[in-house]
């Protein structure tokens, strides 16, 4: 290897663009992958402009401003992103770790940081055999273009928020129907009571209890039908322009599962105030890392982050703790970076 | 005991106040209890306008904004605040406990967070032997009444910024000496040059490099003079009618070391993923619990109170942790708690 750079964190989440200010303060430089075309992991990805409430110092604050402010925390210690780079192996040597993307290409590192989150999220999808004919075309698993549906005939799938919400929200625009495998949805309180007042008033039509069992349209990937049947076996056959499938998401290790570190469920196993895994020089953070107790909150996984740099400090140091200071003392990290460099 | 409530939390700095979001969420009503007659602890009483600059998500942040963001963050769970109020005693019952204050009131709670940082906060006081004479008389360690001093001899020791900043406001109004053991004044640049301005144009007095010695005046409390010697041993004596002795502020856990807690050194020692001390229903997070390998960081105590509320859910609820909602699903604090009450 020609160069062993500092520090290497898999995953552009929150708590990865965290854990670069946390390495940062403690001068060690940051080399930042994801798998996705932007920082920001789930947040950017799945719900940009969902508020959060349990951000500590914001009464609410949306997903995408979080993922901004953090990455404007993190930029005066310069951090590499390396984005759209999958890191598929990790290898370990004497004195420090290699890690291989999907092309092949390698880069050594003195210690990596998993914030993997769950993983790579992907969507949860119904078992029907002909469906990657209409996917992308009439099968969505999110919106991105509500326009599209204006007019058309357009069958939701699912009970829980995201099929509920974009029942009412479509219920004027388009034809509605909503396919749920029980009569309960599992979705707020107040969204669910509209959900049945606009079924009452034929503003869109509740088909339950029936699950989407087949898809029915041409070779090009336009829907013409779908069919659902009940638990019973009853099935019925429904006209569809589109089909929505909010059935969740599913989130794996994926590779991760591959470098010998000890696992526990989907988590990888850590000792909770170092973050250290099983395998020397790689440590977790966030809801890649599990321990006892463990609260899969973006805060939670910010105090990891922490301590996590702390411990690769000392690791990197020869056990020697850095010299305790409070933000407040050290100052803006923005000068202080050039004042050391003076 | 007629009520046993929910949580007592002790300290509302910013990792307090946090508690009561963490606590709230899971349907926990809180009362805090704080020395100081406002909230923000440190942040507010030491240095509300200094920038913060490791709170994950604010690239910087003056601490007394973090505090009345923290403090409308709270606001919601509707916690009771109890300021000025000291907890001095606590005392565990078969399946509650009991807090007693300086005056011997007592409450019942299901469980209690030890949220004190380094303990209440206390004014630094001279090594002067008939000095209780004289306090909250004509002997002050903090204004909170500047009319009192106009048109009289004020002595005013120490040289940081209360000292400094204290002598520039008074010095229109009252014949001010400023008494510091050294002749540089550790404040605000600009305000130290204002005040040998004033010195140099007779507004002021310094009288450096002495210290105060003693204090003379009557029985009633009323002072004469105070005498002030170098480090050499020179002494000279000045005609006081009121001292305000700014020395900085002291921690102390103090009535906390007596409640029958594990200690180490001066932090209450916790179980790190549920911050359980060694006492039933009792916790601690932030500076005042310790751990291996804990960071006294503001951020790593938002995560600890996330822990710690978990825990008492899982305490009061025979062991079953509380269904995992994210924020984002959840909704808005402030509208939620409504559509519960409905």
């Amino acid at each position: 290897m020609a160069q062993v750079n500092d520090i290497a964190i898999i995953g552009a989440g929150p708590v990865g663009l965290f854990t670069v200010f946390a390495c940062g303060q403690l001068d060690l430089r940051c080399h930042v992958f994801d798998s996705l075309e932007e920082v920001g992991g789930q947040c950017a990805a799945l719900y940009p402009h969902k508020p959060i409430y349990d951000i500590p110092g914001y009464p609410h604050i949306e997903a995408s401003v979080l993922v901004s402010r953090l990455q404007e925390q993190a930029a005066p210690f310069e951090p590499t992103y390396h984005l759209q780079r999958r890191i598929v192996s990790l290898r370990g040597q004497d004195d420090y770790l290699v890690l291989g993307d999907e092309a092949g290409k390698e880069m050594a590192f003195k210690a990596v940081i998993l914030a993997v989150g769950g993983g790579a999220f992907v969507p949860n999808k119904p078992p029907i055999s002909n469906l990657a004919v209409f996917e992308d075309k009439s099968v969505f698993y999110r919106v991105t273009d509500p326009a599209r549906f204006v007019g058309k005939k357009v069958v939701i799938c699912g009970g829980g928020d995201s099929a509920v919400d974009w029942a009412c929200a479509l219920a004027d625009k388009a034809d509605v129907y909503v396919v749920h495998r029980r009569d309960k949805f599992r979705a707020t309180p107040a969204m669910v009571k509209k959900l049945h007042d606009l079924h009452d008033r034929k503003k869109l039509t509740l088909v339950t209890p029936y699950m989407l069992e087949s898809l029915d349209g041409d070779k090009d990937g336009t829907l013409k039908r779908v069919g659902v049947k009940t638990l019973k076996g009853d099935t019925k056959s429904l006209d569809a322009d589109y089909v929505l499938a909010f059935f969740g998401l599913v989130s794996q290790l994926g590779p991760v599962r591959d470098w010998g570190l000890a696992l526990k469920d989907n988590d990888v196993w850590v000792e909770p105030t170092t973050m250290a895994t099983s395998k020397a020089r790689v440590f977790a953070v966030g809801d890649s890392a599990g321990y006892d107790n463990k609260l899969n909150l973006i805060l939670c996984g910010f105090s990891e982050a922490s301590l996590a740099a702390q411990q690769i400090y000392r690791l990197l140091h020869a056990g020697k703790a850095p010299r305790f200071q409070y933000s407040t003392a050290k100052g803006d990290p923005k000068t202080y970076k050039e004042k050391q460099a003076r």
